[in-house]
C-alpha cells in the first residue's frame, strides 16, 4: 500500500486520509492464507456448526413470505421487532429492561465504532484505551487523528487506580477526554476479563468524572465456564453506549451489530448511519430476527462456548509443552490469549520467519497506539481445529527458540523490520485480513 | 431531533457531529407512513416483479451449499467473483476492460460516497455538484464540513462553461476543490440526463483542471427509451471514481454497491471500509453474484423500465391535468420528476398543508446546501401505482391552488416552516426517511 507508485490525487486527500494504516500483516497476507500455514492470526469465528439445513430453509421462506420487505430498503435506525430481540439478548448482560427505541442497529459493531468515532473525534482529542487495545478500533480512531492513551491492565482487567491517575493527569493538562474505549470481556487481543467487584468502580469512575465509556462485548456470551458478568452500562446507562454484535455468537456474514446508547447519542447515531450506509440491510435483520426467534440461539452460543473451550486448551497446553520460555495470559472465553515472549525477541520482526515456518499470528505492536508492544504476540484459538493449534504453536516453538539463539549469540534476534517482506503487494485475498478482527 | 431535551454529552461532540442534519421531513414521518397518504416523496424501488419463489430457492442453496462461506466474514474490497460480475455490468455503461482488482464493494453505493467524503474532504473545502443535487450526498459532505458549490443544470445536465467559469473562479479565490460530484444519468431529484456530446467535454474539463470526478450511477440501468449512454469513467478513467449500485436494478435490501477507482484511491477506499465496516456481507454478495450468474438480470432491468416508464407516463399526464400553473422536467428514466411551482409559493412551507391533504413530497430546499430551492419540489414516481400517481398528484393540485389563492390575495402563502410540524416526534418508522433516497 506505500509503495513507489505515483498517485495523482495524493494532494488531494483529506489529512486524516494519511493516517488509514494498511494492516501489519497485509503484505505476508496472500501466504497467509495458504491452507498449509498454520494461522493464529485470524479472529474468524469458527461456524461448521451452525445449522446450515435448517438455516437454508429459514431464508428460503424469508425471501418467499416477505420477500418485498427483506429485499427493500429499511429505516436507518433498524427494523423494529429485531431491536426488540436484541434487548432480549442484553438481559444475559444484565442489561434489564432496555427500551428497543435506544437500540441503533449497525453493520456489525463496527460500524458502530467508526460512528462513535466519527461522532466525538476532533484532532487531537484523547480517547483512553485499555493496553493493549482492539487493533480494529485504534485504527478508527486513528483515522480521527486522536491520541490514544492506553491505560493499564491485569489479569482482572482495567485497574481502577490507573484509569483514574490517566484521567487526572490528562484533566490537569487541559486535554479533552472523548471516552473510554474498553472490552470488558474476554478482551482482544489480551483474553483477560473486568473482574465483578471492579464494573461498578469503574463505571463510578467515569461517571463522577464525566467521561463516556464506550463498552465493545462481542464476546460476552462465550465463557468457558459461566454466564456473562453484568455489563457496565447495568451500572451506569447515563454514561455508556454498549456495543454488541451476533458476529461471534451466530455469523457474521450477515454483518448486523448494534449500539445501545443515551437518547441524544443514539439520536446522532441514527443521523449519522444515514449518511454512511442509509440503512442496513432487512434481509440480514430479518434473517437474524427469525433466528432469535425460532432456533435455540443461547444453547447455540453455549454449544460454540464448549468448542472454543476445546481449543483454548489446546492452545493453553501447547504453550506449556512448548513455549515454556514465554508468558500467556488465561482466557475465561473468547478467542485470544495474549503470549509474552523471551527479553529481547521482537515479534513484529520475527514474524515473516513465522511464516515462512508456515504459521501466522499478529504482532503484539497492532494492539498499541504508541508503539509498544513488539515483545508481544496475539494468538488466536478460533479457527484452527485443536490439533492445527498444537502443530501451530509447535511451529512457533521452532522459530521463538531460534531467535532467542541468535539473541543470546548476538544481542539481537531483529533483522529490521520488513526485510523478510515480500516486495510487491500480494494480489487480494478471500479472506479479511487477519490482524483487523 | 432538536428537541429541548438535555444532552449531557453536548459538548463531547466533534465539531462535525453538529453539522448533521435531520431529514426535512422527518418530523412528518410518521404520518408520511400512513397508507391512507400517497408519498411522492420517497425513493424506493418496487420490488413487486423480482422472481420471488426462484430468488427463495437460490437463498437456500447458497445457504446449503456455501453457508459456512456465506455467513463468514469476508474480505475488505469484497468477494472477488462479485467484482468481476461488476465489471460485466459496468460494460453497459461502455465501461469495457475494467480490472476487478479497481472494484471495492461497498455497503450500498451510499457508503462509497460517504468514504469518499471521507478520504477527501477537509474543513472548508469545496465539493462541485449540480444544482440541486442528491440530498443523501450532500450530508456525507455536510458532514465533513465541506462547502458544496452547485454548478448550473440545463435540460441536457451540467453545463460545461458554467463548470469551467465556476473552477476558474474557486481556483483564483485559492479555494481547494476536492472533486466535482455528478449523477449523470436521470439525475436525483432533478430527473436530467447529461447529453451524450458533454460527456467527453466535463471529462475532458476535469482531466485539464485535475479536478476529481465522483460519478454516482444508481440509475443508469433504468432509462425508459435506450441503453445507457457511456459513463465519464470511459472518458477519463484516472480522474474519475465510478459508483455502481445494484438497488435500483435489482434491490436494495441486501445493500450491495461499489466503487471503481484509480489504484491508489483504491488502496484507500479499501483501508476506509475495513475502518468502517470491515467487510460487506458475504451473503449478500454470493447471493447477487447468484443472481447475476444463473438470471437474466439485464431482463429483469428491462422489464424495470417499462413499469416505471408507465409510472413517469402518469406522473407527467397528471401534471399536465391537474398543475398547468408549474413546470417540471421530462425525465427519460429513473425515479423523479423536479417541478418549479409558480411564483411566490414556498414548497417547505407548504409540505405540512400536503400531508394533511394525504400526499406527500420532498421541498426543493433539500437539494440545496446554500438555502436555494424553496419554489421547487421533487416528485418520485417509482413507488406508488400509476393510479395512486395521478391521485397524488390531483390532491397535490388542490394544496398548490389553495396556497397560490393566499400568495395572490396576501403576497404570501407561507405560514413560517414548521408552524404545520407535529411538536413531538413520531415514534421510529418501519421505512427509510423518504429524504434520504
Amino acid at each position: 500500500m506505500h509503495g513507489t507508485r505515483l498517485d495523482p490525487w495524493f494532494d488531494a486527500y483529506a489529512e486524516r486520509a494519511h493516517n488509514l494504516r494498511a494492516s501489519e500483516i497485509r503484505a505476508l497476507f496472500s501466504v497467509v492464507s495458504r491452507p498449509e500455514v498454520v494461522s493464529l492470526a485470524g479472529g474468524m469465528p469458527n461456524l461448521k456448526d451452525l445449522p446450515l439445513e435448517r438455516l437454508a430453509e429459514s431464508a428460503k421462506s424469508l425471501i418467499l413470505n416477505h420477500g418485498a420487505q427483506a429485499l427493500q430498503y429499511g429505516s436507518g435506525q433498524g427494523w423494529e421487532p429485531l431491536r426488540e430481540q436484541i434487548c432480549e439478548i442484553m438481559t444475559y448482560d444484565h442489561i434489564v429492561g432496555a427500551d428497543p427505541d435506544l437500540v441503533v442497529v449497525t453493520t456489525g459493531s463496527q460500524q458502530a465504532l467508526d460512528l462513535m468515532a466519527e461522532l466525538f473525534i476532533d484532532t487531537g482529542d484523547v480517547v483512553l484505551a485499555e493496553s493493549p487495545s482492539y487493533v480494529g478500533a485504534l485504527g478508527c480512531f486513528r483515522a480521527r487523528q486522536a491520541d490514544v492513551v492506553h491505560v493499564d491492565m491485569d489479569e482482572d482487567g482495567l485497574i481502577p487506580s490507573a484509569l483514574e491517575e490517566t484521567i487526572g493527569r490528562l484533566k490537569k493538562q487541559g486535554r479533552r477526554i472523548k471516552f473510554l474505549y474498553t472490552i470488558p470481556n474476554f478482551q482482544n487481543p489480551a483474553g483477560v476479563t473486568l473482574s465483578e467487584e471492579r464494573r461498578p468502580v469503574i463505571a463510578a469512575i467515569c461517571e463522577r468524572e464525566h467521561v463516556l465509556i464506550l463498552e465493545d462485548n462481542p464476546y460476552g456470551l462465550l465463557g468457558f465456564d459461566r454466564d456473562p458478568l453484568p455489563a457496565l452500562y447495568s451500572y451506569a446507562p447515563e454514561t455508556v453506549v454498549y456495543l454488541g454484535s451476533v458476529s461471534k455468537m451466530f455469523a457474521p456474514g450477515m454483518r448486523i451489530g448494534w449500539a445501545l446508547a443515551p437518547h441524544a447519542i443514539r439520536d446522532k447515531l441514527i443521523l449519522a448511519s444515514e449518511a454512511a450506509i442509509l440503512s442496513p440491510t432487512m434481509f440480514g435483520q430479518m434473517f437474524l430476527s427469525q433466528y432469535l426467534a425460532d432456533y435455540d440461539w443461547y444453547g447455540q452460543a453455549k454449544s460454540f462456548r464448549s468448542m472454543y473451550r476445546q481449543r483454548r486448551d489446546a492452545m493453553l497446553s501447547a504453550l506449556e509443552e512448548f513455549m515454556p520460555d514465554c508468558t500467556w495470559t488465561k482466557p475465561e472465553g473468547g478467542f485470544y490469549t495474549w503470549v509474552t515472549l523471551p527479553e529481547g525477541l521482537d515479534a513484529k520482526a520475527m514474524l515473516p520467519r513465522a511464516v515462512r515456518a508456515l504459521v501466522a499470528y499478529v504482532s503484539g505492536t497492532a494492539f498499541y497506539y504508541d508503539g509498544r508492544g513488539a515483545n508481544h504476540m496475539r494468538l488466536s484459538f478460533c479457527y484452527p481445529t485443536p490439533e492445527d493449534i498444537r502443530e501451530g504453536v509447535r511451529r512457533l516453538s521452532g522459530v521463538v527458540n531460534a531467535e532467542k539463539e541468535l539473541v543470546e549469540m548476538f544481542g539481537t534476534g531483529s533483522i529490521p523490520a520488513g526485510a523478510g517482506d515480500p516486495e510487491h503487494l500480494p494480489g487480494p485475498s478471500t479472506v479479511p485480513a487477519p490482524d483487523t478482527l
